[in-house]
Formats: structure tokens, C-alpha cells, sequence
């Protein structure tokens, strides 16, 4: 491989916003109590009651896998099962997180496209669950990845459609927000509107791939949701002792809305590089660009030479691509890479020709 | 309670190390690979090696709960059991991590003085812990604190013998080392000689309490000692995308020195305080003063008159504080916390006098 | 519904072969050594060996749910993943079974006609896992439930060409012999060239579904698998005080071939059925009938039918049913079946007729 | 050693009732539906309602420790902690399983004579365990066995008093009732007396231990307690599926009060061996002789005396032995017994003589 000439492997290979990097300083002083009991944990959250506009508690956790896990084994009993897309980060991306912190949960998919599961489709499923059946793993939550794990962003109303089923059978929803600031972005809708509003009973907001540090936090809407989650985080040994650097973090990261500018700009990114390619030949999305990242389709011979002339991506399969646009993703960057698809598509394939079919639907 | 003068609580009250701060600052450029694929993890897996003088592997995590059950996870099977001081903070003050992070293992205490535990005590315990009987834990291994829960340090020859008998009976031995640098500040030796070289397999390796921000991490010695222990971690959501910044801390934390500069001055603090309070009557210490916290035992009024006036400390029954010093804690607070003393153990009890009897064989 | 005619249910739903309870009753005499300690056990162990022609260990234990996931669990790490037919038993009839025991394993699908897998199938599988990868599941174990879930039997060159893909991936193969008499006697091959002899390590060794009575079985092929399974047994709560009564019964059943005669009756009233029901028009069969159990396809207004003239049977769907033949299931309850279907298969749907194809391709 | 003249080591060393064995014969006919959904489960529902005098429900199990750890886990999250006699069987006998079916609880030790717990000891326990901090284990249940571990009863006011203390504080009331019909015998009282109308909230129900042949029970008092243990149970392997064959055994162990005959008769001769070695100089009593078990103070080389002359017992320790009586202890082996103990009893150990000090206070 030549020289990286553009980096689009993922959300995390990028650079962490300065303001939080300033606002770890600003907390440096004095001193004040562990776990959690520091005033700039207070001050989280009221923060996050206002930006939800209801009574929250958020938690700082370390990781999205953390967020998951344990938002959803406080959820969910051992016996029980979490609904989610085959494609959900939960499922394909995190090991055996679920099972481990829950004593045995299990993942059932339910179809939907683009990453996303289907309300018709939940319903059916829970239909066929077994429910009350001991030899079954009881319906006890549903996962909704937003944006999802294919760059698609759900509508308020594919939420809500899906909260309305699930808690008709009593399950509690669940909403990754691994790139929640990113759907945001983009719904144009509020904090509240993305999530409470529309059904989402426990939130795992994102930070780490939006310019984040080191922490994530679990957001609890509802009193008697996950009531023993405090227990469970600390056991999980996921509670920092000097808890108000992760407090700082994520106050500096919603602060004037910093998190929807940060994601603003890589969504802009992203749509600007998918306006430009989606015209050549060659070249199709198989999912639509809705946030920041773009799955694209091309001959493998072009992918392979994107791939030698510099460019950084992950290959999803023999003529998929996966590019993710970050915060810190420079328009050079951008162009770089539309410079190249537009070369690589190009292309013809030697000795052979290709004979690739493209699905071209999710043209932007 | 009138202002805090000067601030005793714990460790994990203080500020960060300000080189720490920097670090992350300057490792925020470029783009790299997640989840420890990045160039500074590399030189941190280096820079360990160095440092303890053998091959070891490295690996950073949020907390020093998480480092402790998940070190000992990767060395007890779910059947088995953990050697431990009662007073050991993997028993007193970690909830039901262990068991939570094995599947089930047990704790067992086996006696010694001021939080160690006794070679020949863990081999009586072992002796009658039932090897090979499927209704009793089965040894696995043993919990060393260094230094420990109340604040002694284990010569190496203790730690040594510990260990000795430990893999006479296969068991592996685990180092809580939260307060390691104190520790090893105050026996004068390398870290080598302090882990590895007396028989310890595996290592908690505190950073936090000493000036460390959201990050401790756990050393594995021997290729043979917890080799899955990487999928443990990643599955319990311990392994951050954003790897290269916990790895900058501990890499700065290391750097020339730091580490046991911080905690070579906390020790100070502490045997400065003890030198001067200890000529005191009504003043004793449960235990040794060997590291940066002290066990005082005084009249319960004298210490209901020590809060009063604003020293800010631990207080672990009637009669016994815990007074913990950090690396920030200044000449300034230690000699307030000596004035305090000096003031409330002089007072008589009003109405009744108190019929205090200490133990005063720890003086220093 | 009108009288139950004949009950084709489910296995379990029989009668024990009374050789089982009087040998409850021969060894209730005197006084032993509990959990194993007993003389009955010993000779198990010892009729085992002899019985599969290789030094073995077995652990009679309550079910055959606790001898498959305990059998797993002791095979596949908490990070692991057990590739099994979506078929399964372990993954459509056992809850959440595996999860809870192995502390997080997740099950893998893997294609294959009528509950089997296939071999490719398994390799490509384990090719896309992601060995290596901390986030993705670690291929740990291979399922494979003969007979299977739906009454196929697998011939010893299919299991082997499993094993030997297993094998080379360093993953164990545990067989699910809940009905393995009636793969036995169909395929006439000893218990040896059943099992080890093509590269079963771990067998789940049914007794329940074939005359026992309280009691299934783990029988362990190699010394170097599943070692610590004792511990994790007993801890489970699967190990009896009383063993010596379950020993008693596993003893009566292997006695002079009795589980193969049991077995052997029962495939034969499958076949039986089979061959009688097969020339009918609108009766056809979603997978070959090998051992004792029939899954047949009638259109629905047939199979309701057959339930209101009194068969006992489970719907799987519209237009699919379970036949289930067990050792004492008679020839008039056989008789009575095929005379039962004759007349439903004959009867036009009224008031609308049926449009029902048929898959026919299994006919015995 | 000698030949073994009479066998006191376990209530599980002896045979099962044989009403129980008649009962399974005749059982042992027609057909009936799976895991519990059988006439004879329905009926056993019934009849445990009527003989507690309350609506119950009743999980038959495979062994105690299945009985114990599945009822812990089910009133006790993952992060609880159950309050037990040092002595108690899930203390000392049942290895890790309640850590391991609860996802991590720990047992909080609370002291008492003979394997009771007093109230006030739990009182303190509870007061001291730190509730609401998410660093220790949350107080989630208590556990008391009835008979004791160690020979004694409570009295149903002993009962009352700890299930007051603990309902005060939202703990649940578990009774290990491997001997419970032993301390209802001795006690004389109902067995609604001896449960739920002195608080117990949940009840292991011991049958194997006093006639039984391989099933326990759980018995749940209110509708409130353990709402989901039947997801457990089955989860973890623990139901039949051939279900009627246990619930017939239970229903032949409580048919016509044969429990508590059985139990009465093997409390008659222990009671019958106290009051005759009572007298006698060198032998002491380590706990009241208040049921089937006897803890006995001797010289060891007294003990060892007895273990050469072919009695069967376990040793504690050097100068401790325990004796079982179980219901087909017949008055030969208890005059064997006695005969032995008073023979070794008037041994002098040569060639020192010992200096053997015994607690005798609790002479029947």
C-alpha cells in the first residue's frame, strides 16, 4: 500500500475535540469526592434533565459495549431475550457483552433494512416468541441502533411504531446511540423528540465516536427503568473513582451544543462526498446516507485499487465498502476521496472484465 | 461542620498529574487504529517490558475494580476460590465483582496483620480447603494488596513467601497493586523485584490513586497466565476505541520517573504526619504507616471534634480514622491536619471522660 | 376434542421401561457412599468403558437441558461460540440454557438439511468467525444432535467429516444423543463407531426419551476434554446425593442391549406409519423418517381433522405435524394413526378447496 | 478397618422409603404431557396447598443444592448478599453454587450457637453492611436451616424472630429444609407452623435426605416471592420432562404423614444414642441432640478407637464425630453403637494419657 493519503476506517481512529481535552484541566483542581459524588457530576446531571426536558439519570461508563451491555441487562433477565437487527452493533460487534452481563440474555433478529428492524416485524416475532413457554427465552427488550450500523437514520415515527409494540408485550426499549448526535443531526429534531418522546426507555449516548475521550454514559428515562443499574455498573467495575474527569468530558461535549455541531459537520461531510459519487457508473450505496457514514458498492478491482492508492476504509465484502466521515474529516480528505473513486471507477478490470450488478437505490 | 481546611478522604479526591493532561493533548493528532491498534499502545507494550525488565503484556483498563476481577477471572475458574486479607479491598469494598466477573468464585480470608496475609496461614487454608472435593471452592489464587488496605507494605521476602506457597498448590498470585508505586517508593527496589522477581503473576496496577485520570491497567508476567484474558476484557466492555488515550496517561504516568516521584512525595506527607503526631498522648496507630495513609486511633470525641473542625477524613469507627495522602497534599494541609491533632487530642471529654485504650505498638 | 385415541406427542410423554424401576427397587438395599461414592457408580463407570470400547467417564445427570449445556459449558469459554442446525434442541427448545451456564457462550446457525449440519457449511462458518478477533464470539464447540431434531440420522461418515472440520479448528464435538439409541439402531453400528470412533469428544447420552425415567447422561471420550466437568456439575446442583439410584437405572438400560431393543421398536413403528401413510395423496414428508419420529405435511383442514378424531400429536404449523413412535407406542396405536390420516388425507376442504404443495421428496 | 458393623455417616448413606419406589410403578402407566403438565403435578400442587394451609407453589428438584441455589438466586439479584450460619450447608458443602446461579452473590456469615443465626446478630449484620452503597453487597435474603447443620431446631419463635428482622429490612426468608421434617417432628407443630406462619418466605424441601430417592422440592409461600423461578429451573435443567415420576415420589413422601413417621423414627434413635453415651465420662456433645444428628466430643483416640471396630461415621476433627440416624437406622445399629462408644470411651490412650477437655452443656 502507498502512503494513507485519507482515513476512513472509523469513527474512533480520529482525534478528540479540544474543548473536552480543555475541560479535563479546568476540573483538575482542588478536591472532591470519588464515584461520583464530585459537583460536576451534580452538574451533569441537571445538565441532562434539561437537554432532555424530563427527570433523567445518566451515568458516564467507559465504553459503547459497557453502555450496551449493561443497559440492557438491566433490562433484561437471564432467561430473557433483546430483539435487534442482525446488523446491530450489539450483535456483530461485541462479543458475547450481552450474554456475559445479563447471565445468558439472548439476541433474536428481527429483519428491517439498512440496519434498522421493522415494527410489523417485532410484532411478529414476539408473536412467535414463545411467551410464558419456560423452554423459551422470554421477550424482555428491543434494540434500536440509531443511527444504525448501515448509516441509516430512523424517523421519530419508525421509533415511536416500534416503542408502541414493544411495550404493548412489556419489553423495554433500548436505544444505541453509538452515533445518536449524528441522527440528531440530522432529524433536525430535539434530544427529547430522538428518544424519551418517542418511546426509548434507556439510552446509550454516544460520545466516544463524535470527538469523545474515553467515557460514554447510559441515560435512564424513566424511574422505574432499570432501577438497580447503580449496583450494577459499580460491580461491573465500570465507575470511576475520580469520576468528575468523566463528568467534565461529556458537559464540555453538550455544551453549547458542541456534540450537534461536531456531528453536523460529519454528516455534511459524508452527504458532500455521496453527491459527488453517486453519478458515476459503478458506483452504488447500499444503504442510504443518512448520517456519517457511507456503504458503498463497487467493482472489487476498484475497491482494491482505492485501497493501493492510499485511501483508508474497511472492506465489507469483495465490492463493498464501508467509509466513515469523522468530525476532524477535512474537506481535502473528502475530496481526496471522491478524486479517487472517481479514478478508480474508471477502471476497467484486466485481464477480465467485470460483470458487477450494482444496487443502486439508495442513490442520495 | 465548619470549611474543609484541609482534605484526608482519600486517593481518589486529589487532582491528576498535570503531565498526564498534557499527554492526552499531544496524542490528539492524526488519525490510528482503534481498540489498541495504534502506535502508542505499541510503546506502551514496550515501554513495560523495559520497565519491569521482562516480556509482559500490558493492558489498560477504566478501573481498579475492573482490573482486580478481571485479572482474577483469568486466573479462578468459576468453581474456584480467591485467598484474601479480610480487609482486602477486592472483599470489602468491590461489591460482588468477583463472582460477578468468574461466574462465581468465592472469596476466602486468611489471616495476617494490618491487611497482609501469612505465608504460613495461606498454607493452612489451603491445606483444609477441601482439594478435589466437588462441594468446596477450589483453590485457584491468592490476593496480595501492596501496599495494603491499611496502609503497611509487604516486604518482598513476605510477598515471596506468599507466592511460594501459592504455586506449590497451583494457585497463581494476583497483586492488588492500587497503591503499588507507594509501595515500591517506599521498599526502595524495581518494579521487577517488587512483582514478578517474588513470584507475582499477575498484576493490578493502580494509577489512579496516584495522580492517574481514568485509567489502571493489568500486567501479566507469564505467557502461560491468563491467555484469554484479552477476549475477557473486550467482552466486558474494558477496551476502549480510543485506545491511544489511555495508553498516552499511562506512558506519561511512567515517563522519567513520575509515578514514584508522586508517590515517593505522598509518602513523605504521611511519615511527616505520623513523625509529628505520634509523641501524642491519646494517639495511636493500628497499624504501620508504612505508605501514604494512616490508621489513627483516638477518643471518639477527639475525632467528633477533628471533623468539627474541618479536616476531612475517613472515619472507620468510634475511635479509628483513616487519613489518606496524596501526591498533591501540601505541606500546608499535613500541618494542619498535625495542628488539628495536636488541638483535639488534648481535649478531655465533657461530661463523662472517656476510658480510651489504644494501640499504640505501630508508632513509627 | 373427542377421546384421545393414540398419543403421538412427544417421547417424553410415555412410559418407563419397567426394568429401570425394578432396579430401583434391587438397589435399595444397605448402605453406601453418597454422590458417587457407591458401588453401582463404580461399576458404570466400568459397563461404560466396556460399552464404548475405550475408557471413558460418564455423570449420570437429572436432564438432558442440564447434560447438553453443562456438557458445553465445559467445552466453551465464556467468549465462546457453539455452532449447532437452527434446528437444534439446544437452540430452539432449551432457553437460555447455554448462556447461563458458560457465562455468556452464544450460539452460531449453521445450514444443513433436516436438522443436521453440514460439513462445508461448519467450515465456512468458522472461516468468517473472526478467530482471534476480541469482539466476535470464538469458535469453541460444534453441536450435533443425533437423531436429530427432525428425525433425521446422520450417517458416521457425515459426523466425521464434521469432527474432522472441528478438529482442525481446534473447536470440540459435542453430540446431542437425546434419541441416539434410535440413531444406533437404525445405523446398526456400535456405540463406538457412533461417537469417539468419528470424533465425538463430549456426548449428551439420552435415557429419558427411551424409557428412563429421571436420569440422562455425560459421557466424556478423552481425558484432556472437559476436565474440570465434576466441579461444574456438582456446583450445578446435577450431581444426587443418592446416586447410586441413578447409576441403578443406566445400568438397567444398557443391560443386554435393552435401550436398543427400546429404540429399535420404536423406529420400527415410525417406519411402519411411514411406509403405510406415504402412497397417500396429499401426505408428504418434511424430512426422512430414520428413527422414531415423523414430521409429515397434510393440508391444514386435514391436520385438524386428525386432532378432533382424538390423535395426539404437536403442530408445528398449518400444515405441519410431529409424529412421535416411542417404545411403547403399540401396533394399534400405530394402526390407528394410519387409519386416521387415510380418512383426513381423503377429505376436501370445505367450503373453499385447498391449494396445498406438498415437499414429497422424503418418502421412506 | 474391620468390617463395618453399623453406618452412621449420612443421611444419604441409606435406602429410600419403599412407598416411594411402589409409587413410581404406579405411575408408570399410559400417557401424559411433559415437564410438568401431567395430573400428578397438578395433584401434587393441590396437595402441598392443603398440607401447608396456604396457596403454595411446588418446584419439584433434582438435588438441595439445586433447591437452595435456585431458590437464593430468585429472591437475591446478583449484587446481594444472603445472611447465613457460618456452619450452614450452602456455606460449607455446596461449593460455589449459589455465586454461580446468581450471577455473584456472597454469603454474609452470622453468628450463633449450632448453626443457628440469631436476630439480633442479623439485626447488626444488616446494620453494618452498607445499603445503597454500590460497593457492597445489598442484604437480599436470609438463610436458615431447620433442622440445623449441626443437630439443633429452631423454634418456630427463633424463626419468627429472624424473619421479623429481616422482612423489616425487605430481606426474604429461606428455610433449608433438607431436615425439615425432622425439626417438624420434633417440634410437633404444623408444617405451616414450622414455614410461612413464622415468616419463611421460600423453603428448600428436603426429601432425600429422609427416604427420598432423586428429588427435592421448592415450596414458595406468597405470590410476590420468586415470580420468575420457573424460568429458572428450567434454564438451568433443572425440570423433568418426565415430571410425573417425581411429583409421584413426593406425593408417596408426604401421603399419610410417611415423612414424619420416617423422620420420627430416626429422631427417636438418635434421641435413644444420646440419652445412653450421655452419661458416660470422656464424651461430650458439641450442639443439642434435637434431631436425627448427633455432634459428639471424644478423645481421639477414642474416635479412632470406634473407626477400627467398624462404626461408620464422620470424623469432624480430632475430637469431633458426627452421627447420623436416618429412618432405617435400626435399633441393632444404635446398640452398636452404643455399645462401641462405651467401650472406647472407658479406652486410656497410650501410652500418654490425654488431656481431653469437652464441652458437655448440652447433655440431653
Amino acid at each position: 500500500m502507498n502512503k494513507a493519503i485519507a482515513d476512513f476506517r472509523s469513527d474512533n481512529a480520529g482525534r478528540v475535540a479540544p474543548e473536552l481535552i480543555t475541560a479535563l484541566a479546568t476540573a483538575n483542581n482542588g478536591t472532591v469526592l470519588g464515584y461520583g459524588g464530585d459537583p460536576l457530576t451534580a452538574q451533569l446531571q441537571a445538565r441532562f434533565c434539561e437537554l432532555f426536558e424530563t427527570p433523567v439519570r445518566v451515568f458516564p461508563v467507559p465504553t459503547g459495549t459497557a453502555a450496551n451491555a449493561l443497559s440492557l441487562a438491566a433490562v433484561c433477565p437471564s432467561f430473557g431475550a433483546v430483539y435487534c437487527s442482525p446488523d446491530a452493533h450489539i450483535h456483530t460487534a461485541e462479543g458475547n457483552a450481552l450474554g456475559f452481563f445479563s447471565g445468558g440474555a439472548r439476541m433474536v433478529g428481527v429483519p428491517g433494512p439498512h440496519g434498522k428492524i421493522h415494527a410489523q416485524a417485532l410484532e411478529r416475532a414476539i408473536g412467535t416468541a414463545g411467551v410464558g413457554l419456560a423452554n423459551k427465552p422470554q421477550p424482555a427488550a428491543v434494540n434500536v441502533v440509531q443511527s444504525t450500523d448501515l448509516g441509516a437514520v430512523y424517523g421519530t415515527d419508525e421509533v415511536a411504531a416500534i416503542s408502541e409494540v414493544a411495550h404493548a408485550h412489556g419489553l423495554k426499549v433500548h436505544m444505541d446511540g453509538a452515533r445518536i448526535a449524528n441522527a440528531i443531526a440530522r432529524l433536525g429534531c430535539t434530544p427529547a423528540q430522538a428518544t424519551w418522546k418517542c418511546g426509548v426507555d434507556i439510552l446509550s449516548f454516544g460520545i466516544t465516536k463524535n470527538g469523545g475521550l474515553l467515557a460514554d454514559a447510559i441515560v435512564v428515562f424513566r424511574p422505574d427503568v432499570a432501577t438497580e443499574i447503580g449496583f450494577h455498573l459499580r460491580r461491573a467495575g465500570a465507575v470511576w473513582s475520580k469520576m468528575r474527569f468523566a463528568s467534565a468530558q461529556i458537559l464540555a461535549y453538550v455544551e453549547d451544543g458542541l456534540w450537534l455541531r461536531l456531528a453536523g459537520q460529519a454528516n455534511q461531510v459524508a452527504a458532500h462526498i455521496a453527491a459527488r459519487i453517486a453519478p458515476l457508473a459503478g458506483v452504488g450505496f447500499s444503504a442510504p446516507v443518512d448520517a456519517n457514514v457511507l456503504f458503498v458498492e463497487m467493482a472489487p478491482h476498484a475497491l482494491t485499487a482505492l485501497q493501493e492508492e492510499g485511501i483508508l476504509f474497511q472492506r465489507r465484502g469483495p465490492s463493498l465498502a464501508r467509509f466513515v466521515c469523522r468530525w476532524d474529516t477535512s474537506t481535502a480528505d473528502a475530496d481526496a476521496l471522491v478524486a479517487a473513486i472517481t479514478r478508480v471507477s474508471a477502471m476497467r478490470e484486466h485481464p477480465l472484465p467485470g460483470h458487477l450488478e450494482l444496487h443502486a437505490q439508495h442513490r442520495p
